[in-house]
C-alpha cells in the first residue's frame, strides 16, 4: 500500500514528519511518498537508517503555512498538500496523510479529489479519549451553518468510520444538544432529531441526544454536531484539559512536601497523559472525500504521524468509503 | 436589603438553602425572606441559632422539581419559585435568589416580572474561573437560536454586570467564534461581529473574537454566545473537569507510592478544588428581567447559597438594572 505523507505539514516539519515516515516504512507494511522540498527532506532522511524501497520523495517546492486561509492555501499549486493529493487523484497513491493546516487540506481535497457520491459536506471529525474508550465527534469546523441532512450524513459517515475503521461493533451514535430528551434543542437539532430517528428504522443506531458532558461519559461512540459547536469544543477540551494541569502543577509548586509527593505521582501522570494523549490515535480522518484523507494534529510527534499512517491503511483496507456510500444509500 | 430565597430549590433542599439563609443572616446585612413548605423550612431552622428578626418563613405548598419543563413549572402557581417571584414583584423584596430549576425560575420570572425596557431576550449566565480571574459566560440555555441583535444585547447586559457587580474596571467582551480574525464564523457571529464593531465605536470594550479556548485563557472577562453553544459549553467544561480528575485518581491508585504521594498532595488539591470551585462565586444572574434573579448552581453548599444572596445584594446596590437599560439606549 502507498501512503502520501505530508512532509511539510505540522508544528516540527519536516523533521517529525520524516520520522514518522521512518517509523512507519520499519513497522508497517506500507511504501511511503515523503512530499516537500526534497533538499530539506533528504537532509532529515540521511540521519536515519530504513528500507530505502519504502521511502520515496517526492519534490514540491511550496508549502502552506500552518495559519494560512484555505481560500488563499487553495492557490498554492505547488504546495506539498496540492502535490501530494494530486497523487492520489491520479490513483498513484491509496491514501493522504498530513499534519498541517486542517483548513487547507479538507478545502484542497474538495478541490483536487471531490466529494464522495451522495454527501453534501464533508467533516472535519476528532476522536476524543473518554471514560470508557473514545469519542469520535463530527463535524469540528467544516461546515458552520448546517442543515438537517448535513447531521444526518455525519451520523451515517461517523458510525461507519467508528465501525469499519475503528472496530466498534455497533457504533452507538448521539446528536450533540441541550437535553436529553425529544423535542429538545435549536431549530437544526430538533429537525435533524426527526430525521435520525427514521433512520433508526432503517437500522442506524442512532441513540439520542448527548448533551455537552456525553462527550467523554463514554455513553456515546459517535456524536454529531454542526461545525461551529464542534470546533468550539475541540479548542475548549484541548484547553481545559491543559489549564487544569496549570492550576494543579501551580497548587504543587506552593508547598515543598507536596512537590516531593508530586515526584512519585510521575507515573500515575505518565499514565493519565497516555490516556488522554491523541498521538495513540494517530490522527482522524477528513470523511465524505472520494479517497481516504487523514489529519493528524498539528503539534504531533514521531508516533502521531506513524499512527495516523497506520489509520489510513485501516481506512484503506476497510473500503470505508464503498461502506458510506452503500450506507448513505440505505439511510439518507 | 430583603432577599427572597427559595427553600425549596437544589439537590439538597430545604436544608441546604435554609442553612445558607442562616450564615447569611449572621453574616451579611440582609433579611431574609424563606420561602416553601412552612413546616419542613421552620423544622430546619430549628437546628440553628440567628438573628430571628433577619429570617422570615412565607409559605409556599408546592414546588417545582429540578428537571421538570419550564412549560410545565409555570402552571405550578403555589411553587415557592412563583410566590417568591410575586414577593419580587410586589416590591415585598429586592431580590430573588433560588438554587433549583433554572429554566424553570426563568420562564416564572419573565411572566410575573417581565424584561428590562429595551430587551429583547433575558440570558441565562455562568461564571468560570480561568487562569488570571474569571469569565462571566452568557447566553448558557435561554435562547438557542439567536439574532445577532441578542448577541449585542448579551454583550451589553454581561460587560455592565462584570462593571457594576464583579467589579471588572473595564471588561474585555469577546464573541465566541470558530477563528480569530474578523470575518470568521457562521452566519450569526459574522453579523453579530458587525454589530459589536459598530458598538465598539460608541465606546463598548468588545475585544473580538473568542475561541473555545479563550474561554479559560483569561484573555476576555466577558463571552457571549448563542444559548445552545453555551449550554454545550457549560455542561461540557463542568464534564470534563471531573472526568481528568478521575482519570488522574485511577492512574493513582494504581500503584502504593504514588497513593502515598498523593496523601502529600491534599494542601495542593484542596487549593486547586478551591480555584475551580463554584461555590466561591455565589451564584449567576438572570440578565434582562425587570428585577435582581440569581440562580445558584443546583448542587450548592451553604456557603454557595450565602454568596448568591450576597451577589444578589451587590446586584441591587450597583441598581445595574439601571445601567443596563442606559447602555442599551447607548450601544443598542
Amino acid at each position: 500500500m502507498r501512503i502520501v505523507l505530508d512532509a511539510m505539514g505540522g508544528d516540527y516539519a519536516p523533521h517529525v514528519p520524516v520520522m514518522g515516515a521512518v517509523q512507519a516504512a520499519k513497522e508497517l507494511d506500507v511504501n511511503v511518498l515523503l512530499v516537500g522540498d526534497r533538499e530539506l527532506v533528504e537532509r532529515e532522511l540521511r540521519k536515519f537508517s530504513f528500507p530505502p524501497e519504502k521511502i520515496e520523495v517526492v519534490h514540491a517546492e511550496d508549502s502552506v503555512p500552518m495559519d494560512e486561509q484555505p481560500s488563499k492555501a487553495l492557490k498554492r499549486r505547488n504546495s506539498s498538500i496540492h502535490k501530494g493529493l494530486e497523487l492520489l487523484k491520479k490513483g498513484e497513491a491509496d491514501a493522504f496523510v498530513s499534519a498541517g493546516n486542517t483548513g487547507a487540506v479538507m478545502a484542497i481535497s474538495l478541490f483536487t479529489i471531490g466529494r464522495l457520491r451522495g454527501i453534501e459536506r464533508p467533516a472535519i471529525t476528532t476522536i476524543f479519549p473518554n471514560l470508557k474508550g473514545h469519542t469520535f465527534l463530527l463535524d469540528v469546523g467544516a461546515n458552520v451553518d448546517c442543515k438537517p441532512n448535513h447531521l444526518l450524513q455525519f451520523a451515517i459517515m461517523g458510525s461507519a468510520y467508528a465501525k469499519y475503521v475503528l472496530g466498534e461493533e455497533n457504533p452507538r451514535i448521539g446528536l450533540l444538544n441541550i437535553g436529553e430528551e425529544e423535542g429538545k434543542g435549536n431549530e437544526l437539532t430538533k429537525e435533524a432529531y426527526k430525521l435520525l430517528k427514521e433512520a433508526s428504522k432503517k437500522g442506524l443506531n442512532f441513540v439520542g441526544n448527548a448533551e455537552g458532558r456525553d462527550i467523554f461519559s463514554g455513553d456515546f461512540d459517535v456524536v454529531v454536531c454542526d461545525g461551529f459547536v464542534g470546533n468550539v469544543v475541540l479548542k475548549l477540551s484541548e484547553s481545559l484539559a491543559k489549564i487544569l494541569a496549570k492550576i494543579l502543577k501551580e497548587e504543587i509548586e506552593k508547598s515543598w512536601i507536596s512537590k516531593i509527593g508530586a515526584i512519585t505521582l510521575k507515573p500515575a501522570i505518565k499514565g493519565f497523559k497516555r490516556r488522554i494523549d491523541y498521538a495513540e490515535w494517530g490522527g482522524a480522518p477528513l470523511l465524505g472525500i472520494k479517497a481516504p484523507v487523514i489529519i493528524s494534529h498539528g503539534s504531533s510527534n514521531a508516533k502521531a504521524i506513524k499512527n495516523a499512517i497506520r489509520t489510513a491503511t485501516q481506512f484503506v483496507k476497510s473500503e470505508l468509503n464503498r461502506h458510506i456510500e452503500e450506507e448513505i444509500e440505505r439511510y439518507g
